[in-house]
């Protein structure tokens, strides 16, 4: 893996039309577009240990490889994340150490209960992530961005994640209360993270609208799996 | 993925000059050749499982993201040996869901206390588990067999261990002898596990030898490590 910080200015910078960053900021931090790729890591590598945890909860063996594939398919897309960084001259582990002090809380602050609160933390937060990401890239160079968007676009687990919390929910009323609860506590949490990222990122980003559309997309959702949200 | 169960007998046989075992005994149980590739699928997803939750225990964002790539490889494996059951018409996860209760018994009387003891069980179990294959493989048919040896040859984890083991162990008198008496706990669970197996693949192995070179390869990894075994 290369660890040259010699890349050009150009390859390190992000795209802000109309908004240019001044030289002296990437001097002395890590250029915006590798704090918004190493977020991205974060989160990916969040997921993987997530998926992986779970795995060992699952109720039998199907689920369990099921989980596990989600967890692999999560690390393989934080080592795109960690390649792309290094093509731009950075050491994602370094940046990623300096960054994950919130991620880290909010793990805390989130730790579910059981099986289905932790598949129900994988639904919404990890699409909660994915929606600020998606808003967050947009200020990306191109070939960062392309990398991003294929990471952003990996919607695999949300799509099992919905069909087994599906199941569960319609089989079982109490349970599918337990989780709207769950949920509701849940997007509490992610939309302050989310807008905390989104602020990092992007200090001058329209944050109150693009967190409303982001809360509107998951009550879309949670209407799905058949949850008030 | 096939499913289908009209592979022909000499592909789901094992070869085993001199024992030809009884047509029957293939009709109403899993052919041995089957069984044996379950053995090791269970094996390489208990390894992603015990790297995947050690990751989370890693003292560093370093160590996580080493261990979860040691994750990731084993699930890769455990893909592998998938793929060979069902080209030879059989469901992995069916199977290993039958033969799993001795393995999760193990894991349960083998609980690591904290980070360095995890590492430790890794390198003890998987160790000595893959020595045991190795000589459960010889009974494959040839292909079967290539694929197998694919998953035994496959030491990064142990090279990793060991030398994370070994500066720890040089660093901590203290730790260095609470990790010898470890190893020897594990290593008694280990060898009465991987005769089990041994005897389950083959009941006329010549079990008491195959241990004994067993248990001497792990004496010179202990005192690879500066432990005594």
């Amino acid at each position: 893996m290369s660890h040259d910080h010699d890349t050009n200015a150009s390859e390190q910078g992000i795209q802000r039309p109309g908004h240019p960053r001044p030289a002296a900021a990437q001097d002395h931090e890590a250029a915006p577009a590798a704090r918004i790729l190493a977020f991205l890591a974060l989160a990916e590598l969040s997921s993987f240990e997530r998926f992986s945890t779970d795995a060992q909860f699952a109720p039998n063996l199907e689920d369990k490889v099921a989980l596990g594939g989600l967890a692999v398919a999560e690390y393989r897309l934080f080592e795109v994340l960690r390649q792309r960084l290094a093509a731009l001259g950075f050491e994602a582990v370094a940046l990623m150490e300096e960054m994950q002090g919130p991620l880290q809380a909010f793990t805390r602050q989130t730790r579910p209960g059981d099986w289905y609160e932790s598949l129900m933390k994988s639904y919404v937060v990890d699409s909660i992530f994915r929606d600020v990401h998606r808003e967050v890239i947009t200020r990306l160079d191109e070939e960062s961005r392309t990398v991003a968007l294929a990471v952003v676009d990996h919607t695999a687990p949300a799509e099992y994640l919905h069909e087994r919390l599906g199941e569960a929910v319609a089989e079982d009323e109490l349970l599918a209360g337990r989780l709207a609860l769950w949920g509701r506590r849940l997007v509490a949490e992610s939309i302050r993270r989310g807008r905390e990222t989104l602020l990092q990122a992007d200090p001058e980003a329209p944050a109150a609208q693009i967190m409303s559309s982001v809360t509107e997309a998951h009550s879309k959702r949670m209407a799905s799996l058949g949850l008030v949200a």
